[in-house]
């Protein structure tokens, strides 16, 4: 690509700073525009029956001609999961290598939009032209097949983007992380670095997930009398490997439980990711012809997460497995921050039930530590850097291992979801604010909770709900019914009558206040109502439930 | 005290087994029972809305009249939290070291409970008489100060308590654990151990808290140009020593802020637990006639609690101190299970503010690991081991402990709260089933939340409310008024205007449907005005929002 002097890039990210999840990119080159993936976020502890969250991509839409498609690095919900959503509205293709587009597949099919979203499977080393940009997907290792980091060259220069990544010399399948090429793109001049900083704060290298193999060779060596049941990621195609080749090696049979673990087994299969000799997979149902000591159970619910299947199982309420003492579970996995809690509930429900329970050297995590980061530095030496996945304290660490390699402070941009980064060999600056924000999905709403709802969602959970109905007849302006009152999430009904019959005296006399005083304005009304009985309430319980009058117009 | 052939003596937790928090513990022989410990624990995450949990004690109110008195290890909350709501009902004296005893006091003030209970400040190395029981008190180490094993006697034999502790030989204010009297106990002959299995699942020997120290030295040291500021457990005197005692050498004033910090800074600065010159300790309102560099904050919040000092310094809500850029911010604390996310949140917008933020080497735990464990048995040598103070897991890796030292499974008793423990020269076994649960404490209200309303409160939190309200005519059973609808956090109301409308017509249909069919039993008319409502949703939206059908009846 022809690069042009004083040109410049725009770098959009409408998601994915300062937090963990909802990855999303724009590049932007005067009329085009390229995406980097589109990925979900899963609810805070605040978003109360919110099912996921998704970015806000007012930007796109504003910019809609322009957008010439969507570039995935690898097919993690954080990087793939908006995609039934944001292209309902932005009709562009989308590419990436053959699991990551396999697995978005699955999502369109759910979706039923399979007719309305063109795809196209990219290999390693193949560029695509979008626009005035042409992407290349680099090989990487991740904690998923098929992960890849993207150099995208631009007239104003390339910016090379790792997606998630780490450096595993050893990785279970495939290649190592394709070193040498992103060595010869640092060669030919790197106007940015876009990397992975989620553990930017930890020391060191991140191990080989082939490690993991090792571990499990050992359980199973040590529990030769024990039916295995491990719990991992569904989307770690290589730990499941490992699993069955373990398996096979100690003559076990393999079930699956947990719909995605099922689905994602399939999907790997049938691109021959997954690889075992016919036979090596059971039904669940199959387990009961064979003893505890030839099975290896593979399971979801690594994250205590309660609807999974390890959960179910843990509290004995699977439909098709129950634990049996003398069971040997391995979490595969570390709890993801948050979790802790559900994980040490399950853990505990499995010992009660006589299960061994194994979590220690039974996980490696897939991003790249600080050696690792700086290594990618060293090889890509990029004039600007620009650390992105990860928190505040994340993309500062980041920073400051790169200042450590002689980066001058200037030449660090931490950013912010929206910031308008723009990008030219002169420098590199902030140069205005692009719409963002968190867009919220429950059921089949989307974007139609906000923060009233919450907030009342918030109080009603902590404090519950008391109503108070009137009636008025419309002409006289006559109280004909109530005031009732009714509670829910307040007291227990059964032993408070009495605070309630008191509750509902005090709206009498509130009501009382309105006629006599010749208040009619329903608003004013229930303003009263309210005050009276929640100050009641404090005075008496030191309590504040949602209080919602409700006066009804009877027409005679 | 004399022996008694064939005695036995029964141990009844009513609370702080297979589970964290909630300690508390009955010791009867023939009409004396005295209990060790009275803690509440923090609730759970689907018990919205309460404040607090204490266990329930329908035990000792059955045999109150043979309860002698509360026996108390420590001063922690899970210790010492449900003496005001318990000791209400059941009025014996409490006994304590110095420090447990003055917390206790603070509590008794708040509730202004002063003249009910009767104290008693008892010194390590004394005994108290309680009936058929003598208790002495035995000097351990942990992360508060004044902290207590028990040894305690009865006609069927010797039970040694450990409390929450560590093994710490060089504790930075008093002397060490009383080994020597741990032997000399454990020669003369120990019927049972109770001991904590907190950190039961971890190797090695847990850290002095001096160590804590040197770490501060070398913060303080490498941060001269920076105003520190130190969040920490509020109960942990002899961190907070440490703290001011670096911050003398270097030369800095001290500021305290959080109401639990100050008033444990009082209560202990009372008691000469904690020592220094005057005029260390100045006002924050002070702070302005020093520089940064000046200064040691220290402050609660270390778990990211939102309404804590360093949570609102960090939101820049704070009455009295801003973070201004360079402060070095340490957290002094490990995040508690379940506060991860809190204190990540905290971490990044110290950050954003730029703070420099350090947690590591800034803490050690107060409980015993393995090797400590171990030391405590060698000593003590008791016949049966009852493993205390942890969740299932924790509790069964002290069983395995156990057994490693070469006791018999049956001597190893994995109790439950409510499990009655009989214990004997001859056997221990567990004999039955006292009455156990959690009550729970919302605002002044004690136990009148129950599993109904906390259902309540979870659908209201996922899904929100939709009421209904009707009123019927009594006499002539004609709907004059209604169907109305009102929501709260189900969707936002504007923009889903239509959404409603169409609900109303659905129960308008509900309605005439009971009337078309003679159905006047208001409880059909409400269910099936649920039914349809409920199924439209469903369909709609693919939510279920509690719905509410409120009937009121007009009498004209």
């Amino acid at each position: 690509m022809k690069k042009e002097a004083n040109a410049t890039l725009k770098i959009v990210p409408l998601g994915g700073l300062e937090q963990i999840g909802m990855n999303i990119t724009a590049f932007c080159y005067e009329d085009s525009i390229i995406v980097v993936d589109c990925g979900l976020k899963f609810p805070d502890d605040d978003m109360l029956g919110v099912d996921l969250v998704i970015p806000d991509v007012t930007f796109l839409k504003d910019n809609i001609d322009k957008v010439k498609g969507f570039v995935i690095t690898h097919g993690h919900e954080d990087h793939i999961g908006a995609i039934p959503y944001i292209l309902k509205d932005i009709k562009v293709p989308v590419y990436g290598t053959k699991l990551t587009i396999a697995l978005i597949e699955s999502k369109l099919k759910e979706h039923n939009m399979m007719k309305e979203v063109k795809r196209k499977v990219v290999k390693y080393g193949q560029s695509i032209s979008l626009g005035d940009f042409r992407v290349e997907f680099i090989r990487t290792n991740h904690s998923i097949a098929d992960a890849a980091a993207l150099a995208i060259y631009s007239p104003a220069g390339t910016v090379v983007h790792t997606g998630d990544f780490k450096v595993d010399y050893t990785p279970v399948d495939g290649d190592p992380i394709d070193l040498p090429r992103l060595g010869e793109i640092g060669k030919k001049g790197v106007l940015a670095l876009m990397c992975d900083s989620t553990n930017a704060i930890r020391p060191g290298f991140t191990m080989s997930e082939r490690t993991v193999g090792a571990t499990f060779d050992k359980i199973f060596a040590d529990n030769k009398n024990s039916r295995i049941i491990i719990a991992t990621f569904a989307s770690n195609v290589d730990r499941v490997q490992q699993i069955i080749n373990t398996a096979i090696k100690y003559d076990r049979k393999v079930c699956v439980e947990g719909r995605s673990m099922v689905n994602i087994i399939e999907v790997a299969q049938d691109l021959e990711y997954l690889k075992f000799p016919e036979g090596t997979i059971i039904e669940t149902e199959e387990m009961k012809n064979y003893n505890p000591e030839q099975i290896v159970l593979i399971t979801t619910g690594s994250q205590g997460e309660s609807m999974a299947a390890l959960s179910r199982m843990a509290a004995n309420i699977h439909r098709k497995v129950s634990i049996i003492p003398g069971d040997c579970v391995v979490f595969s996995s570390t709890p993801i921050p948050g979790n802790e809690k559900s994980v040490s509930k399950v853990i505990n429900e499995l010992g009660m039930k006589g299960a061994k329970v194994i979590f220690q050297d039974t996980h490696v995590s897939g991003h790249a530590c600080q050696e690792e980061i700086k290594l990618i530095y060293s090889l890509v030496r990029p004039k600007y850097s620009i650390p992105v996945h990860g928190e505040y304290r994340h993309l500062i660490a980041q920073k400051e291992l790169v200042m450590g390699l002689g980066y001058d402070k200037q030449d660090v941009i931490i950013a912010k979801s929206g910031d308008i980064i723009e990008l030219s060999e002169k420098e590199a600056k902030i140069v205005g604010k692009a719409p963002v924000g968190e867009v919220m999905v429950d059921g089949l709403g989307v974007g139609d909770i906000g923060n009233i709802v919450l907030r009342d969602r918030q109080n009603l959970a902590e404090n519950g709900i008391i109503i108070v109905v009137l009636t008025f007849e419309r002409n006289s302006g006559q109280l004909i019914a109530g005031p009732d009152i009714v509670s829910r999430g307040f007291v227990y009904v059964r032993g408070a009558e009495e605070l309630l019959d008191e509750a509902r005296l005090i709206v009498e006399d509130s009501v009382q206040k309105c006629i006599d005083n010749r208040i009619s304005d329903w608003g004013k009304i229930k303003n009263i109502i309210k005050d009276d009985l929640s100050e009641f309430l404090w005075k008496k319980m030191k309590r504040n439930p949602l209080i919602l009058p409700i006066i009804m117009e009877a027409n005679l």
